[in-house]
């Protein structure tokens, strides 16, 4: 099953969300090819995955849809105009997927061993003793099933830790890949196979309190010492301890901590060491050690991020990753063979993060638009009965688009997966020509779908009203859980710069009349380096609001236009005799929204590729539906955009919003549909509102009713200080 | 101190910020005046508060500004051009204001009694304790020093709870004035006192698990049975359960219950009957009672927010609050006299609400501001020292901007007070004439900046990088503290079509040829109801962008506009053949977005008319700076409505944005000044990333030392799981 080092470092990697808290650059030199044989340990870990077979799962299809349903809900489901199990066999990539992913989902659902507690009626270390319990369990679990499959580890885990990060994320999703690529043979022999069975548990020690996504700013030391052969490691300043890495405050007993190097009297910067840090018996923290956890944070209760004070750490010679750079017993530093840099693991976390966004915002509006469907609320006509809140325009107007972008990053992300194997397998062959670009691209769309995300979850949660403030909806935690996505594996803004900075060179490039090829090719296309913002009237009027390959080009054009209008603005600020960096941060606001204009338009087309291959005739027609209202959404919430470049006339961008309103009402309908469409069950949904049945009230009842204030009748409070106080007004 | 008994009732309701979940309409009938005399109890009331005088502060200034302070704050501090000292008189409206203010924030900061554990880490349980032991220590405190001001209650209570709700805010909210309004002298005698020496705690139980804005589909029966002269209550269905009422699930004794009355075989919609809940002294839920706590929310975890199911609850019928409306001992019905209806405590709670999202904001922008001066990241220039990140034009994009819209809120706060005091003097008057308009400004500006401040929040907290995800930056909590008010007190949509609903009434008042006064008389200029979306080159350009009047009038303008296009959309839905309430909830989308609009000129305007009271010459500049930043900005994120109305042309959004660009930097030196001038105290700021001296990283690092996780150095779960894993493996 795991054919190859390769697939076990995806497989790790592909395990665990981007949870790493590591910045762009290092995380690229933990990927690459290895060019050595198949050692030892490899063959050692490929036979441990592929020892057992596959149990059978209990039960193959997911939620048990024959309970007492709320008619409500009943009755959108039968109103639906396409087959909800085929749009579901689209989204999971064919029906046989499809099938082995609710296999796995009720092998874990099923099984007495993951039942859990609700982790917000449990305190911080219960939510973390529990959740510790549970990896060590699926640890078992995975090899015993020999499921070794990236994707289905990753189904697997999601479903154990339903869309939660967990105190071993980082020694399976870091520590182990980056033995892999960066260990010599002999380190490998050393350390991979304890860790791989969890003698060791490692974590990844790259940012510091005071430095984040600027690697030459990290403070660390590793400073040789040749008369004993070994490294000092020192964390000179407060600003210097290593902060956040997951695993790190109470789990791990090893680290793999980057620390600039020192030899000989020589600094030669970043380079990577691992630090034993607790005693493997007692895991008591070693002397000169300062560990522990950096606090509650927004959500990640169930992670022990961490902190790591050095102090004057003695480690040997050989605990330096090796496998390229190397410093020899009388401190001799020894270059790396220049290595092609490779953004693979980057590139790989990003993709990953974009689809992740497609999945938070998939569960967010399977609550927000089953809850509207069951919700009953005030009146449209009087006299009538409540409505369901979903007959209200503006929750229409709320919900609607955010389904149609939670389909948009569906695909998209479905895109980038399918991109990034082609590419890494072009790289397998040496052809790294269409890197860059997907460099980029990875870079923004996961600021772009990120940030979109974020503020559509909280959408979501204040269409439900005050029961959306309840973390029985489920949407405070998918909230918290999901917004470290914005900061971690790339802070949004800094994404969006890497992404102008692509795009600021290939439009020099195609002004010094080189052909580009692949999604930037448009800022070839001549017109666009003429467009200077002119009145409407000026341009004859081509976009057709219906026709989506029509939006697409607008879209283009938008974007190439604003691209122009940030290479501008360079232009200007060199004029006035800035430097370049100065002038580059001058435009940070034109880059940005030009970044943006370009993942935008990406979308926009990705979307409307995939109907291409949506063979079903009323599928078809509802995704149609949906690609343009985010394309016509998208419109009218940066209209003056369009109107600024004059690619829209002021009665198109009127009659936009007139034919939002009927997208609207064409897809109230199969609203729910499309949300049981993304097939989430119950278990990974864990919310109350969003429940497939419907049936809210009464099990947010017996939720409310479980909770701890409520396992005495009278709180001690009362006789504490409330009756006391009587007596003393 | 306390002059009427309209000042008891200011008093408690200054006292406690709008956390009552009360929706709209009952509210309301919470108000209004008295007309009797002073009663007993009133007397003893105030005999209460005025028994004592004000102990002396122990000390008058706030933050200890003698201490080490980090460079680079220090240095920003230097820079500004402005009195912080007078900017701060300002914002508190006068320096005695301020001086008192600090005096009470010293009162409090300084009291052993009130110190307290950081509710990050502790249980549920224990903040909700920590919250009530706070709470009555405040209760005896409030009394024995005599603090009596509505403004300074609410002030000491904010230091107390730092913006945090408490167990206490709905008895004392909600429960006390209540009575004050609608109870009988006979039952004021019977309970208010009692309510008053906290030997009854009360709540206020409106809202159900299934109904919450519209009061006529609440469910919950009281039924008169005249056998026993009681009224008997009922939760008739799940959905009925009274939910969400604060200090219900564990705080009350009693609770004044909203329910469906039925008396004679006839109904008589909704009113209010005092139940008692739990034995005065066990505490014990009483028979057919079934109370508890609803469990964890987003925030409010000091608050236990309760439900309470009726099962056959018998009450006297001297329980049901009979000033106005009345249950004869037969049985028979009397009407309450046509009580003039008064928005009274809606629109005072809102007007509130408005100053919250100011004072969010404010402490957000200065935790972000703070550490964005004294946090270095990456480089803009090779080789130089990597700068502060506010030196990032990007960073200085996301934070200004934020920052002006804090000082225009603030500003719109103080204006919304103000009014409401005018007209709440007109109204004892009996000029109602001016509450319609104040009732939808209200409605809309609590929506508006609420919305607002939400989102903003956020930027700040992801501003901060990785560390505004810890709990330590403060952030978290300001945000699950304030989301709420996007929902309570009036849903957000509900409230932008409250307020479209006054603009449209007001726009065909308009076109039938009435002279509008106030804010809305705009509708009456005869040019904006002609006016249609035409090319840009017909219309002649009179907007001088750096002028603020005439940036308040393009969006006065676009506002009208807009109002036009919601007017237009009806119309036509009724040419349609629609109903009215159909073609109502078919122009929803546009009848927010001309709310939305109409809130934003009066921001804009608020802000503008606000400089003209400011005569300190660079305090005038500064603000001046901030005022063109808030409305240029505001364009430039809605410039589509402004170039689709023809109201500004492109090369005139072109140079916004370069103007918005000089802003930044023209800002920038002040920055950090311009938040010090908020003045909120380091202990309520609550933050180590907005500490007053910038000392950042060492006190990150002691708050995380002192998390419950490192209370020991080895996690039980180590021995539990992980060791034993690695024989299994």
């Amino acid at each position: 099953m795991v054919k190859s080092i390769r697939g076990v470092l995806l497989m790790v990697c592909g395990y665990f969300r981007g949870v790493c808290h590591v910045t762009p650059n290092l995380s690229a030199a933990a990927s690459g090819g290895r060019d050595g044989g198949t050692s030892q340990v490899e063959v050692a870990v490929i036979q441990h995955v592929c020892h057992y077979t596959f149990p059978s799962a209990a039960q193959a299809s997911s939620p048990d849809r024959h309970r007492t349903m709320n008619p409500d809900i009943t009755r959108e489901r039968q109103h639906a105009t396409f087959d909800v199990e085929k749009l579901t066999h689209i989204l999971d990539g064919g029906p046989e997927k499809t099938r082995r992913r609710r296999e796995i989902e009720s092998m874990v659902f099923s099984d007495p061993d993951f039942k859990e507690e609700d982790p917000n009626f449990l305190s911080r270390s219960e939510r973390y003793d529990q959740a510790v319990k549970k990896s060590a369990q699926m640890i078992l679990k995975l090899r015993e099933y020999g499921i070794a499959d990236p994707d289905e580890i990753y189904c697997y885990k999601n479903c154990v830790h339903p869309d939660r990060p967990e105190p071993l994320d980082l020694h399976l999703g870091m520590f182990l890949p980056t033995l892999l690529n960066q260990a010599t043979p002999e380190q490998m022999d050393r350390f991979f196979m304890p860790a791989w069975n969890l003698e060791i548990i490692g974590t990844y020690a790259q940012t510091e309190m005071g430095h984040g996504t600027h690697l030459r700013g990290l403070e660390t030391t590793a400073t040789y010492d040749p008369a004993t052969q070994e490294f000092v490691l020192n964390s000179p300043t407060i600003s210097s301890i290593k902060w956040w890495p997951g695993g790190l405050g109470k789990t791990s007993n090893h680290a793999i901590v980057l620390a600039q190097l020192y030899t000989q009297g020589n600094f030669y910067g970043l380079h990577a060491f691992i630090v034993p840090i607790r005693d493997m018996d007692t895991h008591i923290p070693l002397p000169g050690i300062v560990v522990g956890d950096i606090g509650p944070k927004f959500g990640f209760n169930e992670v022990d991020n961490g902190y790591l004070k050095l102090e004057n750490v003695r480690i040997p010679r050989d605990n330096m990753l090796m496998k390229y750079a190397k410093v020899e017993p009388d401190g001799t530093y020894l270059k790396p063979p220049s290595a092609k840099l490779t953004y693979g693991t980057m590139v790989f976390i990003r993709s990953m993060i974009v689809g992740e966004s497609a999945r938070a915002l998939s569960k967010s509006c399977t609550i927000a638009i089953r809850y509207s469907s069951v919700r009953h609320q005030s009146e449209i006509r009087p006299g009538d009965p409540e409505p369901q809140i979903l007959d209200y325009q503006a929750q229409q107007y709320k919900l609607f688009p955010l389904l149609a972008m939670a389909y948009a990053f569906s695909f998209v992300g479905q895109y980038m997966r399918r991109t990034y194997n082609r590419i890494s397998g072009d790289i397998t062959q040496g052809d790294f020509s269409e890197l860059p670009e997907l460099h980029a691209l990875s870079a923004g769309l996961k600021a772009f779908t990120t940030w979109a995300t974020n503020s559509a979850i909280e959408v979501c949660r204040m269409s439900c009203g005050g029961h959306g403030y309840s973390r029985s909806s489920g949407l405070p935690d998918i909230y918290v859980e999901f917004t470290p996505t914005c900061t971690y594996e790339g802070e949004n803004t800094v994404m969006m710069l890497q992404t102008a900075r692509y795009l600021l060179k290939s439009y020099r490039q195609a002004k010094a009349g080189q052909q580009l090829s692949g999604i930037v090719s448009y800022l070839n296309e001549p017109k666009h380096q003429r467009v200077q913002p002119q009145p409407v009237a000026a341009r004859p009027t081509v976009v057709d609001i219906n026709d989506l390959a029509s939006l697409v080009e607008v879209y283009k054009q938008r974007a190439a236009i604003l691209v122009d209008l940030a290479a501008k603005s360079i232009e200007q600020e060199l004029q006035q005799r800035k430097s370049q960096e100065d002038a580059w941060n001058n435009s940070a606001i034109d880059l940005v929204r030009a970044s943006d204009a370009h993942c935008h338009y990406v979308v926009v087309k990705l979307f409307t590729d995939k109907l291409v291959e949506v063979g079903d005739t009323a599928i078809h027609s509802v995704m149609s539906s949906l690609a343009l209202l985010y394309a016509l959404h998208g419109i009218t919430k940066n209209s003056g955009d369009f109107l600024q470049a004059g690619l829209l006339n002021v009665p198109q961008v009127l009659q936009i919003s007139a034919r939002i309103k009927e997208l609207l009402s064409q897809l109230r309908p199969n609203a729910v549909a499309l949300v049981d469409a993304f097939d989430i069950h119950d278990k990974k949904l864990n919310s109350v509102l969003g429940r497939y049945d419907g049936n809210v009230y009464e099990n947010l009842f017996e939720w409310a009713r479980r909770s701890p204030l409520n396992s005495t009748e009278v709180h001690e409070s009362f006789h504490k200080y409330l009756k006391p106080l009587r007596s003393k007004l």
